[in-house]
């Protein structure tokens, strides 16, 4: 089983009547009512007002994978948690950042970027093209996924190039964007994710709640090396 | 299940008593033997001296993932058996070329390079260091595989930069060697992995075993897009 | 000085009048004539209708990068010199392949992969955006480049993945495609290129010919070390 | 000219008096030294005990590519001028770490990373073999450089894969480590290099010079597009 915790910031729901209205139980509600749906997977939620933004140690220590949405509120994540989060990430933990997490503190201290890009409001058209075919986060994917209408984020997005890039999107009004983007950060992978504006119904669509599903599959904890840093003796016996 | 085709070269195991007792059942034997402890695959054998070196269209089409090792006999592998590989991979089978594999023309043409590297026989100390841990193919691997006696492979290795680069080894004669080596190449993806050599009992090593199930099951088949090549009406409505 | 030659099938300039009248000189004379405004380049011109395609061992022994433009007399060009250049390539050549040039037997050969992808030729726009702006090859370059008419080019472009991925390309219909792709292949750089429509004055786009000159720079042959595979004796003492 | 700012943290030369024999005048003083010899490079130096430890706004604004060398004082350096150095890459200034500098505070920030690693002091041999020979940071360099006496550094490395890997080296009592890493940071880039314990004449070293050479001319900044982040208007016309 994989246990899965989904974080939102959970404050446009309560401040915006139609994001409260498309989103009656949160975002992170709306993806943990999907996931729960998948067999070989454990999930609970957070949200930025619980205390410690309902990331005790426990939490923590019992996550797999974390899923992170974040917009209005990012510095108000206490620094405390972001350095148990990035600690957590580095020991193995996944990650998968959507759409304005971007901007988080978390994924902006794992990149080392400032992790900004050109954005645009008006409702248009996305098309995200799948470039990795026999990447498993494209398993059950077409050719491209659209969204017909949503917020533009486009290029120069300010991210170290992807160890894999698997979706690069197209918007109407003419960019281009690195949309489906994997990390590694020591035992940690990382997911960014770009679909997830808040006032479109784009966690209720089948393809994007599919590539969620197989991304966290994808950043699930290895059981890799336990890694020891520091002074060492020779492992071979050096004489002179 | 992951229907996997274990292929071996089996020229050495016939011609050389030695090898012929350290692997009763040839290389593929060994190897299979373990791979069919694993509940989830399906595995059979086939050799260079069956009839289309035991790959006819039928074990093509009904392999996920095919391990090849070759050494003496690169150049007695058919052409058209190769280009049927080639397409097959590039279709979404999954290949784990082993040790003198590097040679094989399978593995040549899908690089792009000549795979050339340097070598040595004297039986030296091989230490395999994993560098990206959170990488499924290190799942239950320490630090380092130590194998005692092997041939020695060295830089400089012709062959394009992995696009995850898993395993360093050392070797006691003073080189290094990029020896856990993944390639996506369209659907398909490809492992590179040093060890092999056929006059030690390289693939009765546990970790060695457990690094190629682990490379199996990365690279058996995603169901990802079905990708369609050539002229194409636009999906965009363009006026002037 | 680098010494380059811009090879060029040359054949639609001869068959097609409107594109003669476009290229008089031919897309190789079009290309050359700027390449020989740079200070530090000395140019020549190579097509296929020459004896031995105009690439006799002298010419190539004495080119630093080729350019490469082919499209529809790729099976023309003979396999010993394919054979040839993709020598000289892995021993260090550049190599700027452009447009058609994706299905060349010398880029397929150094790709491994079918360099198949989608197509259309109705004229449309395309934007070439600049997604790793510290890159040589961007040298010069604004945000993007714009392409009032063009072919279309769109993705899945079977391709391995770019070394390092310069532009990525937003067309009007609707589709992306990495356009600007780097590669190392042994001590010899490649750079794929999308721009250059035969029908098009692309050959005459100032921005078009910086990012030619760049790649040019960026492709020229290093001093770096002379590689020697084979049998080799341990540079350390190993004694049990 | 390409002006380059070697930094030091300059106290181990002042501390420790074999040290201070070996670099009577620092190794900035012995980098800078080798670098004015270069026709293409302006040199100036900074130390951590400088007022703003040298790197005043003037010095910073005026920098092309620095040097940085820190160990024992990494905690000294000032926030504030991290964040500059910080700003300072990501807007196109090359950055050369060497050695211990894995642990300085603009590396980490840069990396994302803890970039944590083994290490032993018992002056053994170091090999770096080169591995990408087509690289200009391998530019008159030989298949590998030898260093008879130096502190070991091995993997697990804790860096996120490089964009481009030069160097891997060997260690006597037998480790490996990725010893030679290209980075791209938004417009600027990186290249980290582990040769350079303070007690070993290293910064005498020839191959090592030159690399070190090779690595700021790779590094220096290119005059890219200029990057617009933030809320753009459509460059297409978007009529439903």
């Amino acid at each position: 089983m994989i246990r899965v915790t989904v974080w939102n910031e959970g404050r446009h729901e309560k401040s915006n009547e139609e994001i409260g209205k498309l989103y009656p139980e949160g975002m992170h509600g709306a993806i943990a009512k999907h996931l729960k749906t998948q067999d070989d997977m454990e999930v609970c939620t957070a949200t930025l007002d619980e205390p410690d933004h309902g990331l005790t140690d426990e939490v923590l220590n019992n996550t797999d994978v974390m899923t992170w949405w974040g917009h209005m509120a990012h510095h108000e994540v206490k620094d405390e948690i972001v350095e148990k989060l990035y600690n957590r990430v580095l020991d193995g933990m996944g990650l998968i950042c959507m759409h304005s997490a971007h901007f988080s503190k978390i994924f902006r201290k794992l990149m080392g970027t400032t992790c900004n890009l050109k954005w645009r409001e008006i409702g248009e058209k996305e098309r995200l093209w799948v470039v990795e075919p026999g990447h498993p986060i494209a398993e059950g994917i077409g050719e491209y996924i659209e969204l017909e209408n949503t917020e533009m984020y486009g290029e120069r997005f300010d991210i170290p190039e992807p160890d894999t890039l698997v979706f690069v999107s197209w918007f109407q009004g003419g960019e281009v964007f690195r949309s489906g983007c994997c990390y590694h950060r020591n035992k940690g992978k990382i997911f960014y994710f770009r679909p997830g504006h808040e006032t479109y119904p784009i966690y209720y669509n089948e393809e994007v709640l599919k590539v969620i599903v197989n991304a966290i599959r994808w950043a699930a904890p290895v059981n890799g090396p336990k890694i020891e840093f520091g002074n060492k003796q020779p492992l071979e016996n050096i004489s002179e």
